[in-house]
């Protein structure tokens, strides 16, 4: 008996370079969904690799970046933001001539741009993307192969990104399960320094300014409104230090509401009060629980 | 064959002004640790009694306080804090003289302060309660008898308050599982505008600001920092503007450490970006999720 036909997979073998949380659920998204025939894993440390090989979010790990892209279709770079532009530069001197690269970093332009400055050298297609699914959970025991499923995930073409590749991207993306948006990359930091970076220095500054004294007397809302200070400060110093721009303006627009907010309580205006609270629960129920 | 001996509740009749959430779980937890023989609850109007009757949250239920607080050993006020001091003013007149009364209001100064202000007319014997036990469900529908189990409740005796009226209240909390903390009810609104009051403010503050047309990339980040954001404006209003101080001073030290921050993102700081942020997941990771 023949085995039944099986379309090839679109991108036969698939390199992760970094196995944290956002690699290890695409390396298990992508093998779940039959997008890869295999998908290499490479890491700095063997760990995170058997990690990642034990989670099955992997078939091989390795710590040797070039031979591990050596064969690679799609190589995508899911490390923090800080080390995505030395990266690329060294799978693009490793994979074969045409691969196509994306990264998976919380911001966009100076990684994007850094990436067109020497586009006419470049040996590969790189095109940046951002899964907009992170967790306060890290590494490939949180993996989770449908952790892009219903998600955004925001693909920023430059100007000279050929349509293509940047359709092909926005196809992977869409593959795992993500519902695509495409916009350059400066709207991108400047959409999540509102959506995410400002509200991360908003939780630090609320969990930083809360006396310790006072911390047995907190309860879910303090500790909603703070989770996300929990996460990496590396990694955040990195995004937020990346997006200063963009961080600045949207808390600039905080600043200015928290203001209007202020000043309707030390007045006693009950009406202003109530109408400014009413505009917040009427954006906080759009969005859903 | 004789019924075996059990004691008598310690409060043969409970009686319960306001059937939302925090009063029904009241009734359900008082119920359920058989420490009293009877709840009767006032509400405004049917639908909120017929909804508290249907939880099994109280005995009996209606719409005339002075009625269904006759006979009441101890009154519980949950209502919204603009509400409470006519509520006890109400109790008062009506209850048997001597009945021990408390409320579950979010602030305390203004309403022990009124009821000490005319404390050697009362009939009845006042201690302020706040179980710090929220939610962003509201009703009894969501009404749990557990809700108070392992988690704080602050009792504000005002200086003039006996020792015994104190320990009597703190008790009847602690029977419903809840840690009981005693302080002046100044120092309770100065602790909850750090923990609780000024957080409404920042979740209230980033959801407004959020630009509508980014709210399509939002994530869990700013879901978690803006969540209670969704509470009722004019619950929410009256708690604000009954602690206008104590938000005020809060806010101050929240915006100098948002300052902070902003200013070592700025300036490109990484070093010092780091530490605050650190600084933040210190305090945040010692509150557990």
């Amino acid at each position: 008996m023949k085995a039944p036909w099986q379309p090839s997979p679109p991108w036969p073998t698939v390199a992760i370079v970094g196995v944290g949380l956002i690699g290890g659920s695409v390396g298990l998204a992508a093998k779940a969904r039959r997008l890869a025939r295999r998908v290499v894993g490479i890491g700095r440390t063997r760990g995170s690799l058997d990690a990642a090989l034990a989670r099955g979010a992997v078939d091989v790990a390795t710590t040797d970046l070039a031979g591990g892209v050596a064969e690679a279709d799609l190589v995508v770079v899911a490390a923090g933001v800080s080390t995505i532009p030395a990266l690329l530069e060294r799978v693009d001197a490793a994979a074969p001539p045409g691969t196509l690269l994306t990264d998976a970093g919380s911001t966009k332009a100076s990684i994007v741009a850094g990436w067109e400055r020497r586009r006419r050298t470049r040996r590969g297609r790189f095109v940046g993307s951002h899964p907009i699914a992170g967790s306060h959970r890290r590494g490939s025991a949180a993996a989770d192969g449908d952790l892009f499923a219903g998600r955004v995930t925001v693909v920023t073409p430059a100007r000279a990104t050929p349509a293509a590749d940047a359709d092909a991207i926005g196809d992977f993306w869409s593959a795992l399960g993500a519902t695509v948006f495409m916009m350059p990359p400066k709207e991108h930091d400047r959409i999540l320094a509102a959506t995410s970076h400002a509200p991360h220095v908003i939780a630090a500054a609320l969990a930083a300014a809360t006396p310790e004294a006072t911390l047995a007397f907190t309860a879910g809302g303090w500790r909603d409104t703070t989770r996300i200070a929990a996460g990496d400060p590396e990694l955040w110093a990195d995004i937020l230090l990346d997006n200063a721009g963009g961080v600045g303006d949207a808390m600039k627009r905080f600043a200015g509401m928290a203001e209007r907010l202020l000043a309707a309580i030390a007045r006693g205006d009950r009406r202003r009060l109530v109408d400014l609270l009413s505009r917040a629960k009427g954006t906080r129920d759009a969005v859903g629980s």
